[in-house]
């Protein structure tokens, strides 16, 4: 598919460079609109918005490009035509687009829109990133509670052409209150006599402006809904979000959670179009508190200095003991993090999970000991491997308490759980299991201190 | 809301016990099925089913029971209690439920269903698991393509009680192959006298039964779909898989695909029950594995014993420079694992983000060693600080090529690209990154070798 995107595009480049759109427009015939965007991403903007332009569903082809190439060709757009592309836009999407424009844009196409679009747009652009209301729409379909079936689907015949979805319609007051909810379904079904009032739904699960758009989408999911009426704080409907825009949140939140347990911040948008800078700067950070989260580790190994240079055996096992305790630690960190992102686990469950996972831990770092202590007895001798096998132990069974319990500690105090990321678990296991390591090993093995080899 | 249920269940469990149903009756009201499912699954299963079965949307209350909950529950239905619970239900759930069920509950199904259920049931059942086949439902509604818009709506009206969704119908022809598409929101726009042929849309994006149920759940979203029908080979439609179940697809694989990101094996189910036998099974493979890894970097360490035992400062930065390069190294198998998993990266981009790879890797390690050979310096002394720096850089540019390759190569020989775990590229790169700084440090401190501390 990828390959024959590629020549299309040069196809269509030819075709539009000689004015021959004819040719181009039967090129792509049948294309559905996502695809029809991906071939044109691959176009010169000067050259896209030709074609562009000619498609009688341009609004739609023209929402699935990536957000930076919108702007891009947004820029080529004759101010005339650029208005009349955003307008036809759903209004979700026409005010992303406002709000990724400079200034210069803005000013020059605000003027061009029509007074009830502008009005729309300074509405929907003034709630803040990541709450219901900067995720919703405006293009709903509404009913009044007294029309009967027959004038509700009629009502429904002269919205549907603009509305977003026509599978639920609220019902609103006088004043915009939403009063209940009815589904198409339910209209199909229904005797055309029979009045709205009857047959809505009056206890409507909905949400406010003011919600994080998480839980919007959590609500959606949970209650495999098509749509979530959005009110605002006076009980006004102002929006609806629709099922697919909060599977796109979900898709986000899940990346942003994966990127931040390998230590990596958020990165907006494709991972194929970020520079080196960026990645640069994203991943830094984890990196460099890694080094020196070192000093307290360093300190340990320091302070039981003369134990190693004694028995420079303990070295060859200190890689080891010290991963074992960050891997199980993460093993924990991840189990719970995302136990914790899709709800299947809550606070009040910590106690009997830390329960849980203590003997859990017990049972993987015993089996770890048993393996460990074999190869220190092969390398040492017996008190090496005891040595390994209580240092295994110890080191595993912390790492996992630490593991599991600091993603809880996080969400007590309004952290995001996934910030209890692979490099921060490493990081502290580290220097506790060195110091773990070494303290027993000095402990047992006092009487050779003095005896080098 | 959580306490909520809890006394809820208190007060449900009461009522039913004095057979006080009105009460409960009463005490549920109002509350939506997923909720009332997420309280009777509290109750002791001899009582649950006995309010279960009085209520008049029991199968859909059921369906929202947990898996395994489900099955226990239904040991306490008597046999034709549960026929008629099961005929309520679903296809799709029905068939699920009947999977898990042992041979003794299916023997006593069976016979009590009626004839159509159970060839619907051994149809859907015979489907294997992670396939189109196994997670769609039988429950569509279909058109002819010679119906006008007023007959359209008329058979809908009779067909909607039982199809999972009327807002997609398929239309096909005698033989039951698929012939179009239309939508409900067309339906109420059209002319009633309009002819379906006319109004369908011919060019249906459609799956296979035996497609992967990740890809079917891909083509929903890419297309924002309803509802995907599901053709067997010969092109007959034989089911159509909704939305939701698409999306409880993603969240599963994304599940899974963490998980495998720490080395754990997929947990089916719920965290908070799964067992400890469960959980250490889930974990030891990996940890045993590192375990075992640690051969390589042991040897490592032997070979360089001397320099070792001369030079202890070079152990103080040795967990350092270890986790380093697995630190860096996980961040870019995580970054490369999400981005194939959304299908944001295909096989072709290897050669380019290799390349990117590498100078991002080259500016992580650079800053890295700039502070370790701050700390080596402080530590040390300028040879020290200069192994410390060259070794850093190594280490985390071989780190990061590894963890940005380990998921194609994973991926090009078809295994999931998520098994690039943190703890394999741990082990992995601590070898590697003890083998590359000992050498380097006997390189660059062969001549002090002989000069013990």
């Amino acid at each position: 598919m990828s390959n024959t995107n590629d020549n299309l595009a040069l196809v269509l480049s030819d075709a539009i460079q000689n004015n021959q759109f004819d040719d181009a427009l039967v090129a792509i015939k049948g294309l559905r609109p996502v695809d029809l965007a991906d071939v044109l991403e691959q176009l010169e903007p000067s050259l896209g918005w030709r074609l562009l332009e000619r498609l009688p569903d341009r609004a739609e082809v023209f929402t699935y490009f990536e957000p930076e190439q919108q702007v891009r060709l947004a820029r080529e757009f004759p101010r005339a035509t650029l208005a009349a592309l955003v307008s036809e836009m759903p209004a979700d999407e026409r005010t992303d687009l406002f709000k990724r424009f400079d200034q210069n844009q803005r000013d020059a196409l605000l003027p061009a829109l029509a007074q009830a679009e502008r009005e729309d747009i300074r509405k929907l652009s003034a709630y803040v990133e990541g709450t219901a209301g900067a995720l919703m729409t405006s293009d709903y379909a509404v009913l009044r509670k007294d029309m009967t079936v027959a004038e509700a689907l009629a009502s429904l015949r002269t919205e549907a052409p603009d509305a977003e979805t026509i599978y639920q319609a609220y019902v609103i007051d006088k004043k915009r209150k939403l009063l209940g909810v009815v589904s198409l379904r339910d209209l199909i079904l229904a005797d055309l006599g029979k009045s709205i009032k009857e047959l809505m739904t009056s206890d409507v699960v909905s949400g406010l402006v003011t919600d994080d758009q998480e839980d919007i989408a959590k609500k959606i999911a949970r209650y495999d809904l098509l749509a979530l009426p959005i009110a605002d704080e006076r009980g006004v409907l102002t929006g609806i979000v629709t099922y697919d825009d909060a599977m796109d949140v979900v898709s986000e939140e899940v990346t942003e959670d994966i990127h931040k347990s390998a230590g990596v911040s958020t990165i907006a948008g494709n991972l194929k179009d970020a520079t080196i800078g960026l990645l640069y700067r994203k991943r830094i950070f984890w990196l460099i508190l890694l080094v020196f989260g070192n000093l307290f580790s360093g300190a340990g190994i320091a302070h039981f200095e003369d134990i190693i240079a004694a028995n420079i055996v303990l070295v060859f096992f200190l890689p080891l003991l010290v991963d074992s305790g960050g891997n199980a630690g993460s093993q924990s960190a991840t189990l719970m993090v995302r136990a914790l992102a899709t709800g299947e686990v809550v606070m009040r469950d910590w106690l009997y999970l830390i329960g849980r996972e203590a003997l859990v831990a017990l049972a993987l770092g015993c089996t770890m000991a048993l393996a460990v202590s074999l190869l220190g007895y092969i390398r040492g001798d017996s008190t090496i491997a005891l040595v390994l096998a209580l240092s295994m132990v110890s080191i595993v069974m912390i790492g996992c308490m630490i593991g599991m319990s600091l993603p809880f500690v996080l969400s007590k105090f309004n952290f995001d759980p996934a910030s209890a990321s692979a490099p921060l678990i490493t990081s502290v296991c580290d220097a506790t299991g060195v110091v773990i390591y070494l303290f027993i090993a000095s402990q047992l093995l006092d009487d050779l201190a003095v005896v080098p080899i």
